[in-house]
């Protein structure tokens, strides 16, 4: 099945004083990526039940990058995300940047589902109906 | 032989809405744990040749942190910094998070080093000094 | 004349644990929303001269905002841009946020049009076709 | 009356690819300074009153900075903070950074005294015991 694609342009404050685009910027661009995604497919993502429960929250266990080439300022970068795993409270993210053909940065995050109490965040299953839109990108 | 152990206290930029700090905030702390590591080893961060050669600069191509725990603003964290591995061209570090004992995350960084050119940046090997002094940590 | 209009959806990381747009993450939309505007005006916004000239850059001499209401994570939020002076070497633009009709912030960045030369940055005339191209948005 | 004296290392992901502090760098700089005066005085920044009331929060309606001289990676900048005004809901401060005697900075904020309610935030007024703490650096 397909990734989701979206685009991205490099902005100024994603660069460093090396001249490229900073390795810890690829973190919030792959959150932003899989945000676009989980919206496209009708998934809220911070739902705040109506009922009055919890809001849901998906805290990241796991992050990691493996850079390809560097990215410069005003690069428009092209972003893959693909669903690699979905557990029973976790889901397992990939993303893929590039430009213009040229493999820029290589990603993966896994998020816990979780409830934002008031006392702190707890553990829950992934709903079943999140479970089934995100089949769309696995 | 021993980590080289610093201490950061949270910042409330580095939070998010959920409440924690932002998992992409990890990165930007390691790289500065990593610097002053090398600063206290008296090893130039971007040292800039006197003979007018290129500056060093060290790009990374690989960044994970797992997270075992929240933090919250104002939190005191302990970073420890490790040399996990020194390679030809490359050096990896490794780096526990924890507050009061109580382990937050666990990062890892692969950075190369490479000559900042006019037209850009090109591997060069691990001069010979830096490989020595980084001994104290591995 | 009018404004430069474009709009940003807030991501988490522009969030802090007060659940609310951090009030630094506004100075980064400004100059992307500056950007954006030069771009659409043909004006390069890091030009490098193809005779070997230095690249010009814009460092910012100063930069404020007036926080009206708070923005949301996942707000969609209506920048509007204008040129609001052209001195000899500076240019002033003014920003205003809003979601939906609702004021949410109101910006100005004064950017000083510098060389980047290998010993720092040196000031120098806005360029005449510059100067030129800016009047749309005055 | 005296400023609250800190100091500040200049890490690599406050710089951009112009080689210096990006402009936007300095807004989390001065709300970390003055959180860390807030603190000298015994003033909690984020109080949670145990008593169940709601949380106090200082969100800012206004934040500038006039920039004289730029800064660098690893610059160490000392910072001073001064409380320019105390209102009834309100306080400002200036901050002003600089490098061995060089003015690199001069920054105000101006923030609002609210308490973080479930549905949002209620400008409240400034407690009496924190406006006379704040007195030492007026």
């Amino acid at each position: 099945m397909a990734a989701f694609r979206t685009h991205r342009r490099v902005e100024f404050r994603d660069t460093d004083a090396a001249g490229i685009v900073h390795f810890s910027a690829f973190f919030p661009m792959m959150e932003a990526a899989e945000h676009e995604m989980l919206r496209s497919l009708g998934i809220a993502v911070m739902p705040r039940p109506s009922d009055g429960s919890d809001p849901l929250t998906w805290p990241r266990i796991s992050a990691q990058c493996d850079y390809r080439a560097a990215a410069y300022f005003e690069d428009i970068l092209e972003i893959d995300v693909r669903v690699a795993k979905i557990g029973s409270t976790s889901v397992q993210y990939e993303f893929s940047f590039s430009r213009a053909s040229l493999a820029i940065a290589q990603g993966r995050i896994t998020a816990v589902c979780c409830r934002l109490t008031p006392t702190g965040l707890v553990k829950t299953p992934v709903p079943e109906e999140h479970r089934q839109l995100l089949q769309k990108h696995v």
